[in-house]
Formats: C-alpha cells, structure tokens, sequence
C-alpha cells in the first residue's frame, strides 16, 4: 500500500515571536508532528505555513493531499479567504481534515462546522486527563483508557460545534472543567477529527500517546475517494406517464 | 402562551418574471405559506422579501423572529453577503431556521451546513410521496403515514448534506429516485429543518398536508433561547495547585 | 393543558435495610422525587416499587402513564421478566423512560439500550460538577452552566451505550474521571433520558437544581403518541406492472 | 494481513421446503453468500445453520469470527435463547454482525436494537432501485450511485430501528414506498449493519454490485477489538480530599 500523504499545516507565528514557544518547538510545531507521523512508517509527511507563498496550500498540494492537518492561533484572520475556499473545497471532496488545538476557532473548521465553535478557556499550567470513550474506535487504537497531560491548556464546555458522529475522547480538568476533545464528522466526503491537545507553550506534541493519536486519526481521516460537486439534472430511471397539473389544493385554498 | 412569531421570507421573483409562477401563486409563495400558517392560530406570521430594504431582514426584524423560513431558487447570489452574516448569527443565537425547497442552495442554507446542499433534479411534472419516517416526532403530528403530491419536481440524492440528527420524511419520486425530504439539524443554538417539497410551478403550498407540516416543524423550530456567542476566558471551579512544566517528553524525543 | 402522568418507580429494598439510607430517605427516594414533580405543577405524579403487585406496574398503571423513572439497584434481578417486557412494550409504543443512576444495569435500559450499560464506579463522596452540553435543550431549561454536588457516587467512562442521539451533560469528578450523565434516546415511538446522579447515601434529589432536571426530562419525554407495534403486508401504492422473475445473475454465477 | 474470517450463518429451512428456493438456492444461500465472499480473496467464509448442533454457533466458532452475517425468516423462534444471548455477547466484545432481509426479526437483531425492528412488505416481484447515498463510506466503495434489482421483496417504512449511525442506501419500490436498505450501528465494540436486498425466492444473492456490498460490509465490520464486559470499580487517579456528607439540601426541603 502506498503511503498516506499528510500536509501538516502550521501558522508557525508564535514561534517566532514567543520565547517559551521557540525553546519547546525550536523547528516549528509543524516539524515535531510531521516527525511524529513519520515515524510510524506509513506516512509521507510534508509541512507548510501562513508564511509560506498561498500559505503552501496551492491546489497542486491539496490535490495529492490525503490529510490536511491544520494548527493556527494568533493570526486566523491572515489566512485568505481563497485559500480556505480551496481548502473546505477539497476536503467536500473527500480530503481528510484534522483540525488541533486553537484551529477550532480558524476560519476552516467554523466554515465546515458551521457554527460559532466557541469554548471556554484558561492558561494555568493544568492537568488534563483525555478519557477513550470508544475504545474500539480507530483512533483509539493502542491508546489505552487514557492519556494523563502534566500541563495543559483548559479547553471547556459549552463547544459550540454540531453534536458529534462520533465522540472518542472526553477530557478532564484539574480547575474543574470537561471538554469534548476528541469529535469526528464528515462534511460531503470527507472525514473531520478535532482534538484539542496541542498548547504552543507545553510540549505536547512530544507526549508518545498524542502522537499515537495523530497517526491513529490520519489514518481515519485518509482521503477514500475524490468526488467533486455537481448538481445534475437526472434523467428519469424509471417511465413517466404523462401528467397534468393538479390544482385542486389550490381551488379548495379560498373556501 | 403568546404567539410564535415566523417571518416568512421568499425571493419573490420568479412570481414577477413567470406567468405559470404568478397564476398560482398571484400574490407571491410566501402569502400562501404565511396565511396558511396564521389559519392554525397560534403563529403570528409577517412576510419579507429580496426586494425588500435589506431583504425585509433588518436586525430588529430577525431579534423578533422565533422562525424564520426561507425559499430562494433564481436570486440566490443576490442575497447580500451581510445579511446572510446577521441571519447565521441569529441562528446560531437560538432563533429556527426552516428551508424549503430550492432554498437548498441558498447562501445561509449552505453557510450552516458547511456543505455543497447539491441534489439531483428534474421537472417532469412527476408524482412524488412523501413518507413518514418518525411517526413520533412533533413535525409528523397529524399527518399520518405519507402525503401524495400528484406534480413535483424531483429531487434526489446524493444530498450533499450533513448526517441529519432526525430524518422525518424520506420521498419516492415516479421517475425511480428517493431523497431524505424532510430533515433536522441544530446549530448553534437554533434549530434547522429542511423540507424539499415546494417547486414555483405547483400549487404545493396550498396542500393541507404540506400547511400542516410546515406549522409542526415551525412549532418545532422555534426560539426557545437566546444566547450570544462568546470565548470566555474562565476562573477555575476547582483549585489548581502550582505546577512546573514537565518536559520529559521533549526531552526523551531524539532518543 | 391537562397534567403530565408520571409515575415513579423505586426499588425500595436500600431503604428498608440501610441506616443511612433511611435517614435521608424516610419514605423512600420516590417519594421525594414524586414531591419535587408536584411542586412543579404541571405533573401528576404517583409512585411504585418493587415490593408491590406486579411491582405496581399492570398494564392499566402503564396504559395511563406518560412518563415512567426508573430507579433500581441491589435488586436487579429481582424484576420479574414479564414485566420488563411489558415496560419496555409500552415505551416502544410512545410512553416516556427515564433511568436513573444505579438503574443504568435495569434490565429494562439494557434491554432497550442493546449493550452492557456497564461504567467505572466509586464511592468516595467526592464532588461532581454536572457541566450543561446543550444549553438550548429543553432538558437544561433554566440548569445554567453547571451544576454542583457536593458528595456524589463516581460513575465513569468508558459507558457502554449506544452513541447518545444528545449528550445534554458530561460530569467531572474530583477523582479524576469524566461521565456522559445525562443523555438522550429514541427507541420506537418512546423518548428515553438517563441521567446519572443520585446515590442513594446523599441527599441529591432533595437538590433544586437535580429535581429542575427530572421535571424538564418528564416533560421532553412524555408521551405524545400510542403506536401498538405492527409488521403489516402493504397494498402498494402505484400500480405493479407484471415482471417474470429474471435470473440472469444466477446463471451467470458459474462462468 | 490475515483473511477476515466470516461465518456465514442461514436458517436453512425455505430451501429445504419450498421449490422455487430450492431451485435458486441449492446448496441454501449461505453457499452462495460465502462463495461470492471467498471470490473476493480477502475472506475465509465457513458456513453455518440452524439445524447443526448449537446451531453452528459454539463458543469456539464465534471466537474466531470476525464477521457473522445473519439469514432468518420462518425459524425465528427456533433459535435457542442462550445462543442468541452468546452471539449479542461476542457482538458487544467486538465481533461484526451483518444482518441480512427477513433477520431484521431475528432475536439477535431485536435483542441489539432495543425495538421491535418491525416494518411494512409485499411480495409482488417487483423492481428495487438501492441508491447510494454516502458514496464515501467504505461500505458504497465500488457501487456507483445505484443497484437495480429487477425483482424484489418490498420492505417499507416505518422500520422500526434507532436512527441510524449512518444511513449508506436508501431503496426506492416500483410500488410507491422507499426503505433505509443499508444502515449502520455500533454496539458495544461490535458494528452492525442491516442490509434488506435478499428475498429467499429471487437470485439476489448472485447479483455482483450485491456481492460487492457484503465483501465491503464485512471488510467495515470485521472485529478490531475484543474487550470483554467489565463494570469495574475505579481507584482515583486523582487525590480526593476528605468531605463531610453536605445535607443541605435535605434540611431546606420541608421549609
């Protein structure tokens, strides 16, 4: 089988402009989840950024693209509106779509989800514990029912996204809160997961579950097919008998 | 109980240009569908259209809404992009959305959905029956196991919409093709209810059924909240103790 | 509007032999339950246990209930078959269920639900923080954000349902776990909640906020239609023309 | 990768009985469902009947299933209770199930669903048109937008099933009646799909897009877990203070 073709796409801003974010990830977070996904052996992985020319996300990329994964943050109105349309458009087709951490309030996820996709939030160098609610889901494989996060960004409830297809993790808070971290959906054909973990400034992205997770979801997400839209006129399959116009509602409508 | 307030919007042009469009429907679709809701009593119904100042949708309008239904088909791109802003926010706030027919392809239709709203299409002035899926479901009170519509224009699937939460009514056109004719979804805060019957050359409108339909789902739909959006910084519920950042996972990566 | 018939059904064998139970449930769990309805107004509620004839559940008492709860625990297996049956018949037909707590192992919610309905469990008297989902359901109508309690029963994840049609609340524990605790269901022509708190050692349905919860469930799920069960052989609809039967795939199948 | 082991299970007793399915069928379909499988080259099918011993379904074979796929119609009831609840117990480990046309009455089947899986039929020899409508599902892979089968059984709505997970076919009837004919769920760790072509008088079985159906379904079901039922009490993984019992509540609930 050939490899699965993941574009991991980052914003790539705080790391430039950050201190503890250039220390974490020295290269970029994109460089440590594309290595990450590397090492699993059957992925080929490339990277692109908000920087890079059409954000490296030009229809030659997206084409042999089977999985976009998408981290931005601090600069979600510099992403062009173009782009994103090339973008929503190939995932409608089929493209797989992972969207992580503060990408869920990028303009992508809220133009595929369609709602506000608002959360509640809080930096306190926290504890979250992500719970496997579908230990038999694929992206769950070989994560076990948890993944403990010494530190992390709190992500909490109300997440204002369309009721998931299917949820696979929940996570827990130490200051109290819950968040739904781990959601699956398909927009046209495409497959969707976001997950939540992944702060610029903890080295999530490091932590070997996480990873696993990633890999585990990009499978999932795979491109299966390349569809574009089209809204035939259809020939009839089945014979039509000739019919009037009946306008009996409408005669009975004043009385 | 006071009045459910639904604002019944219609492009309103293919009633200037068609003379088939303006025999039945003299005064405009959307005066059959408002008056066919006020005969029920407990709708207090107001009409819109495109060629009205600001499409007849001002905020005050929309703050005053609990369901707003919408049929569009030829004016599609003539929808002010900034109305359609205000019409999603007030959605996603709380107030119901119900769209009919070729409003499928509406602007507002496909920002919810996130998806193309494609279908296949023909008129053929062929019979079409609508089934009941959901007996139970509050839109399917009172009418019973299938409406016959005698002339419709077929649309069929592939529907290119999200996974419907509840799919009430699935349809059976003469020419050999079926669609999920009836469906539901929330966003946001609000309610959406789709329903494909309602073609501008068919005097659908005034079908019983179909008036009884369109008062169940908008009973359905209605605002029950209002909820501005927000991405609230939150206070923690729970003290958190003081942690250092823990990277070993960083640490143990080049290894 | 005439009022909602529920009736309230209670094991009833915790408080007959457990000291503590009997001190902050006198007259039985379902007695309070009962009271926090009927304070609201719009219920008529009565109550049922396990110990009375037929665990007070003929068809005469199902016949003429909207909504019934359910809540069981050391005596499971002490619910005769032929009334489960019975319940779960009538609830298919349109009358409400609601589950509560320990009654997540009934064998009437595994019997409607189709899987083991197990969960992690601990007594612990830790806090629980129930966090509203759904802010617009109408079973969080007036719930606010969240809720607390401040001694509950743990119930865990991974809960063995179905993929719940609404998660209206996920609950967060000191301990560290997290819990679909109120969720939503159709099954047939009845609507069915479970919600988790309630433990028979704390005084949870004494909670305004916990018997807010029951009285909006009772009333989402009340009855709204009786549909007796049928598998009917159906006149079709439009005429058959006369097909011999082609068997040109079977004897294709050798070749 | 190993071959997906599929135990293909029949009633057997239509072609025992009656000429016509004799005829079509004469080594029983189960020869002909498993040979269209094993001609795929993925899948290692072994057939087994109502009139072997334990009905074929000994623990030793179901534990080395991945996939069973189900045929019952006349024979319902003769299937032994604790060999349903065997097969409903490995489902919930993680075992695929597919249930084929007349099982949707099958004990399994209602055991899993919670409903009466009941719906309307007609035998008129009639034509079917099975439309796609989620040509990205790994189940569609292959299909095109339709199967036409040119005699079939009518199966009509209301089936009475929970709201599919998702809803791969939708069948049109040359009677006037449409059906959701491919539909997916999860239970527990096991998926189920329901697919309703296959009526014991006509050669469906030996169609080659239906053939394609039960390879892709099988290959989409297959076991990928085996977690045995647990309801286990849990250890905190978080320290949880020592608290007082809280009886406020309680002690404001008489004022």
């Amino acid at each position: 089988m050939s490899k699965i073709r993941v574009t991991v796409w980052n914003e790539g801003r705080h790391e430039k402009s950050n201190a503890t974010v250039k220390r974490i990830y020295p290269h970029g977070m994109h460089s440590v989840i594309a290595e990450g996904l590397r090492r699993q052996g059957d992925f080929e992985a490339r990277t692109a950024t908000l920087d890079d020319p059409e954000h490296g996300l030009t229809e030659e990329v997206l084409k042999n693209t089977d999985v976009l994964t998408w981290w931005g943050h601090m600069a979600h109105g510099d992403v062009r509106d173009e782009v994103v349309a090339r973008v929503k458009k190939h995932v409608l087709e089929g493209m797989g779509l992972m969207v992580l951490h503060s990408g869920h309030y990028s303009k992508i996820f809220k133009a595929l989800m369609g709602s506000t996709c608002s959360l509640k939030w809080r930096e306190a160098d926290e504890k979250e514990i992500v719970w496997t609610i579908e230990p038999a889901h694929p992206i769950a494989e070989g994560i076990g029912e948890r993944i403990e996060i010494a530190n992390s960004e709190m992500y909490g409830e109300r997440f204002d996204v369309p009721h998931p297809e299917e949820t696979v993790f929940i996570s827990w808070f130490e200051g109290g809160e819950v968040f739904r971290s781990g959601c699956c959906w398909k927009r046209g054909h495409g497959r969707i997961f976001y997950f939540s973990p992944g702060h610029e400034t903890y080295p999530i992205y490091y932590h070997p579950q996480i990873q696993k997770v990633l890999g585990n979801a990009a499978r999932w997400a795979r491109r299966r097919v390349t569809l574009p839209d089209a809204c035939p006129k259809a020939e009839a399959v089945q014979p039509i008998p000739k019919h009037e116009v009946d306008l009996s509602h409408m005669k009975n409508w004043g009385k």
